[in-house]
């Protein structure tokens, strides 16, 4: 057996459900299931229960348990009737459960310690006459389920486990991964995981594929894949550049040495402070962060507005000369936009172009402005008038306590910033976030593909 | 009368030659010419003597004590045979004279008081057939002796003090401004002293003029004026772009404002140490300077090779993230590379980019590389592996003192720099620099147009 196939066989016996836990998942399965319609009798519409998901493919991961059951009402009925109907099944099946808010209302709870979805959709003919995201699931898992057969769906679950390992996996905004359809839809692409990854190890992105050859739009994502139940969507549009090319890294790194680990996520030992001055000292930079209070929204919104204000924190600093080395952005109870600065201070004053000196009104404009003040010059340099001025801003400190509120933010994180509702730390300071994010700071302090 | 034309009179008044001043050079450049023809007689060949250059056209500035003779020589001799008979007149003419080397050679020498240059050339029926570039000039003098009146003299020699006051008179290599030619060839252009302002002041570079009409090649100067007797030469190849912006700059704001000033070149006060460090420490930069015994070099050869190098220090301070807030170079005894750094320190790691991860033999060669060093990562971000490495050079000092022979220097600075005899002062450091170079780091702490 080959080294390969080898560490295959050690990551399947994790990844691979016991006969007991199949069983067990059925059995639950098919008592929600009775519930579901049962409770739909209740109603005076014709609609059924389908589980999707992949607990109903076979795909999921030894451990994961989560069961996605849909309630299809008849296209004809209202949206307003949709939601309510879909609610009032959900509450009758998971009388503990709590509502939740996607693109339309659903019913979220435990059930004999499995973690239910009971999402109301429309039973619809094509998966282009949808009128919610919810509608194409099942369009989705009939699709795979007529592709997938047991031996295929053992390969989706080493693949899915890779993806986790390598930090890949998962559609959320704060992951920006791999979802679970498209894992399913490359591993029926490519054929078995060994076959998946060689094809990965040779993507140059933009790659793309259509499964049916179908494409009615053009993307410009690093990875293209396009819904084989809708010609307009990109399935693979929410991952990010960084995960394409990391999933190529580590695909390629498998193939020509396999280690086990690859499947394990990362989860290093926590720094405490004295480990974090320790690498500011070692690595000379001035970190800058700002804190505060985590807003109160669900990842995938909170996500999006920190990554968002981190590049709009990176982008106020270097336009002012402040180079960053590297950001990031983490939240638990608080949140922290992180920076990293190649310089602790600037020059007081600053080179300041004006326009040619020979286009005459503007020219004469700048000079007049400046001739008076205490502003070196003006004075010709090639052909424009320049100015060394008093720079507004010097240190980073100065950039993240006066001028935060100009860069571009997220709207929640604007509005605490506006009120000046967080605090500065810069330089060695920033080593009191390692009580609430050293597992992040270690993270940060040993970068890996 | 109006403000121009009061202080245009009063200028006048200062850069008129009297009658007596004309009337002793023209005894001076009689007796010259005299002895001149003279020694020509003692050749067996048939050579006239010409009077060409500012004092051969009244075009002098009151006090210039110039005067330039061509010995023309017929185009049938031999190259050895024209500088042996120029020197041998010259030697004959001015006794107490040097030989000096141009394109050929030639004699200096004071006679009288006066400055006199003695030049053999060709007589040539075309400038086109001119075999050195001194064979041209009896072909500009014949040009503008043809087209300048009493009238049109005084405007050249107003616009010369002019160019004079504002620094771009004069086509040696270090000012790189405006040739006496050039200046004369303006004013038969566009008329007056008020109208050649005029025309300047609304000049968007590039300029074209091409007075013959007749231009042979194409030029990507700021400022052409094709010779009319040569249509493939710009007689304002060597101007600088700044000087072309600043003669435009002061053209607007003397036809605005006119003031006197603007004819007397700027001497500022030298500033001592204690100025220069008052500089320093209100603009908050990091100055750096390398300072070494100036090369024993004509300035035409030096200053190139000054700009040369400043510029070359320039760019390797800014390829490592030093950026530069101003440069200069000065020389006289001694000669500086000064250059003024908005950073006084740069992080001790610096982000090192690699390929695109799917480059697969490049990238993968760049992660090897780094794989098992104490660079932080390899990491992927984007599509590209980056490293974090330590950086070579942290300090301005530190490049000057081991990376400045590793930049584009002038060769003779070059070989200065390779066998270290050079001295590096940083920060407050230059102060010690006023002893010699006080009038220069008082123009440069305080720049104007």
């Amino acid at each position: 057996m080959s080294e390969f196939e080898a560490v295959v066989e050690r990551v399947r016996e994790r990844v691979d459900p016991t006969p007991d836990e199949r069983a067990a998942l059925a059995e639950t399965v098919e008592r929600l299931t009775d519930r579901a319609r049962e409770a739909v009798t209740e109603l005076d519409v014709d609609a059924d229960v389908l589980q999707v998901g992949s607990t109903a493919r076979g795909t999921w991961v030894a451990g994961d348990r989560d069961i996605d059951l849909f309630v299809r009402f008849p296209p004809d009925i209202s949206r307003e009737d949709l939601e309510a109907y879909g609610l009032q099944v959900g509450n009758a099946v998971l009388p503990e459960g709590r509502e939740e808010y996607a693109e339309h209302p659903y019913v979220k709870g435990v059930f004999e310690g499995y973690d239910v979805d009971l999402v109301p959709c429309y039973r619809l003919d094509s998966a282009t006459d949808i009128q919610s995201a919810v509608d194409r699931t099942p369009f989705h898992n009939a699709y795979l389920v007529e592709r997938l057969d047991d031996n295929l769906a053992g390969d989706v679950r080493l693949f899915k486990q890779f993806l986790k390992g390598v930090g890949a996996y998962g559609s959320d905004l704060r992951t920006r991964g791999f979802s679970g359809y498209l894992t399913e839809l490359l591993v029926v692409e490519y054929g078995e995981f060994r076959e998946t990854l060689e094809a990965i190890s040779e993507w140059e992105p933009q790659v793309r594929l259509d499964p049916e050859d179908h494409a009615a739009a053009t993307f410009d994502d690093a990875l293209v894949v396009v819904d084989p139940t809708d010609p307009e969507r990109n399935v693979a549009a929410v991952v990010s550049d960084t995960n394409v090319a990391r999933v190529i890294h580590h695909a390629r790194a498998f193939l020509a040495d396999p280690d086990e680990a690859v499947f394990e996520p990362d989860s290093p030992e926590p720094l405490d402070a004295a480990g974090v001055r320790e690498h500011v000292e070692r690595r000379g930079t001035t970190p800058l962060a700002v804190v505060f209070d985590a807003p109160d929204l669900v990842d995938d919104q909170l996500y999006p507005q920190l990554y968002r204000s981190r590049d709009g924190l990176v982008r106020g600093l270097e336009k002012r000369g402040f180079w960053v080395l590297r950001a990031a952005t983490w939240a638990d109870e608080r949140a922290v936009l992180f920076a990293e600065l190649e310089v602790a201070e600037l020059s007081a004053v600053e080179r300041h172009e004006g326009p040619p000196v020979y286009v005459s009104g503007h020219a004469t404009g700048f000079y007049e402005k400046y001739a008076d003040t205490d502003a070196y010059g003006p004075f010709v340099d090639g052909e424009r008038y320049v100015v060394e001025r008093e720079r507004d801003v010097r240190t980073a400190r100065e950039f993240a306590e006066d001028h935060l509120p100009d860069v571009a933010l997220g709207a929640h994180v604007e509005s605490i910033v506006e009120r000046g509702d967080y605090e500065v730390l810069v330089g060695e300071r920033v080593a009191s976030l390692a009580d609430e994010f050293g597992e992040e700071l270690a993270g940060y302090f040993d970068p890996s593909a």
